[in-house]
């Protein structure tokens, strides 16, 4: 049973994993959609009410009912680096490579719909409320009257994307910034606008987690910090990344949270008040891990190698028996 | 409960389900994501362990939490009506509308993550196995080879793609064709090609289910019918549609498929066969209706406002009390 893992030829960090897989001799798989249709091959077959799928990567042949997890890392746009691109070509070839990988037993980190619903973020504060987890006020609007009324009761603020990076190229990530209660809202009829009260924090929280496993490190704020720096991505550089316990009741709340969410992976990021509680900002269900292993030296990547590694679940039981259909 | 129906403005395909739900006097909220941020707008709260949002469209400002169920039929790109639109105001538009939608209660046709996994038509091909309907012996390839074999041992065969419609504006469906079995396969390397086993039918079903209601009706072949006229879309026009039951077997395995796939709503497709088999082609989870509810007199827009109107589940138990998390 082959581990798949679906990502670009630059993800370093996949490189980590890698290494565990080869250690402990399980096959890896490795291959960018953006290589359909070169370099990259796809064949699946539904015959006799049976599905005998393969893919063909850099000279290796793998079958996809021999998969035993299939990991989503950093993918290109399918036939992304085809002769000759096109919107038709990549829309075909997407259909047809994860047509058949979700119709497969092979475990997933993360399932495509549970990454993307995953990244909604009005829908990650939604779900870390009803986990239990402390979320910092927030509000999202398009209504600037709604903003200036949200600024008068939380006059300490952030601003920060509802989405993840601008869709540049190359992505640009767009910080968390203050803003002044007595600033302009009137732009916030233009887009939606996500205002959230400012925790001041005395260390940021990164909180790793594979399957049922808690990986937790803490960067304490310099004290000296300016406070204008709420991003710790853009802050100068200060205390390093340090392993930290998880409190037992978020350890709880944030199981609850990936079980609800359907993620066998996601990467917390927590602020940390003066009183010692971890407040819930975000959770990337496609975070990166290889900083924090590298400062603290958490075993994050052989954790995930771990998680892939593991034997299949047994198929879903047909419904009616192959045999009994009609050829 | 009001019911959100998200579509854009010359969907008279919705107008129909409209008319019943406003006869029953349900509360309706019709509105298009592309109308974001000039006509539809959008505000959420996460306060204190609760979340309250609102939506205004067309001067009417109705509850997110209010809502009972949400139709997705055929939205716009959010804000692609905007003033200034842009890749970056539709993906904060997008996640903003979506993410808190996602978060309410209400039921959905379809939910999105459900929609985009039953787009897949080899997903579909292996559920339909699965659930014991007769699929066509089909083969998705980019192996030359691998589609030579398959049209030795399938001579008389169709070709067809694998995802939907050509994605040019306007989009164009492309049509079913015939294949000859000695056709020429090396251009199968270039793009991902669907091979099926043509079924010489008799007549052709379409088979909508509405959460537990299936209706089905049975369109005959004109006796005289080119062969090569194999898509029912592209065919002359001959016998009307007319309604047909259901084998028990058939509807056994459709309900099956819909409660696998997670959809409330699908449209099946079909061909019968001389001995009067029902081959799965597809199930469209997006599929028209009014054309054949003008022809059959079904009622099936009726029973997709019956389906929307009904009251909405109970909430999900929250883990632990709002009231014990810290603000």
């Amino acid at each position: 049973m082959t581990v798949l893992i679906l990502t670009c030829e630059e993800d370093v960090t996949a490189d980590m994993v890698v290494v565990h897989l080869n250690g402990s001799g399980v096959p890896v798989v490795r291959l960018d959609p953006a290589d359909l249709t070169d370099g990259v091959s796809l064949s699946g077959e539904f015959v006799h009410g049976c599905f005998r799928g393969h893919l063909s990567a850099g000279g290796r042949l793998v079958s996809v009912n021999g998969l035993r997890s299939v990991w989503v890392r950093r993918p290109g746009t399918p036939a992304g680096r085809a002769a000759r691109p096109s919107a038709w070509l990549t829309e075909e070839s997407s259909q047809a490579l994860y047509g058949m990988l979700r119709g497969c037993d092979a475990r997933w980190m993360n399932h495509p719909d549970a990454a993307r619903q995953a990244r909604h973020k009005p829908w990650q504060l939604r779900l870390a409320q009803r986990c239990g987890l402390p979320v910092p006020a927030t509000v999202i609007t398009t209504f600037p009257r709604a903003a200036r009324e949200f600024a008068e009761r939380f006059p300490d603020l952030v601003v920060k994307p509802v989405s993840g990076a601008h869709p540049q190229d190359p992505p640009r990530a767009v910080p968390t910034s203050r803003v002044a209660p007595d600033a302009d809202f009137s732009a916030v009829a233009f887009g939606p606008t996500l205002l959230q009260r400012r925790i001041a924090k005395r260390a940021d929280i990164r909180l790793t987690v594979v399957g049922e496993r808690l990986l937790a490190a803490r960067k304490m704020a310099a004290p000296d910090a300016d406070p204008q720096e709420v991003d710790v991505r853009f802050a100068a550089p200060g205390a390093p990344w340090e392993p930290v316990e998880v409190p037992p009741r978020t350890a709880d709340a944030v199981r609850t949270y990936m079980r609800r969410a359907e993620l066998a992976y996601g990467a917390f990021d927590f602020a940390e008040d003066a009183d010692g509680t971890w407040w819930f900002l975000e959770c990337n269900q496609s975070g990166q891990f290889g900083f924090v292993e590298v400062e603290t030296g958490q075993p994050i990547a052989r954790t995930i190698a771990e998680w892939l590694a593991r034997p299949v679940p047994a198929a879903t039981p047909e419904v009616s028996g192959a045999s009994s259909t009609p050829r």
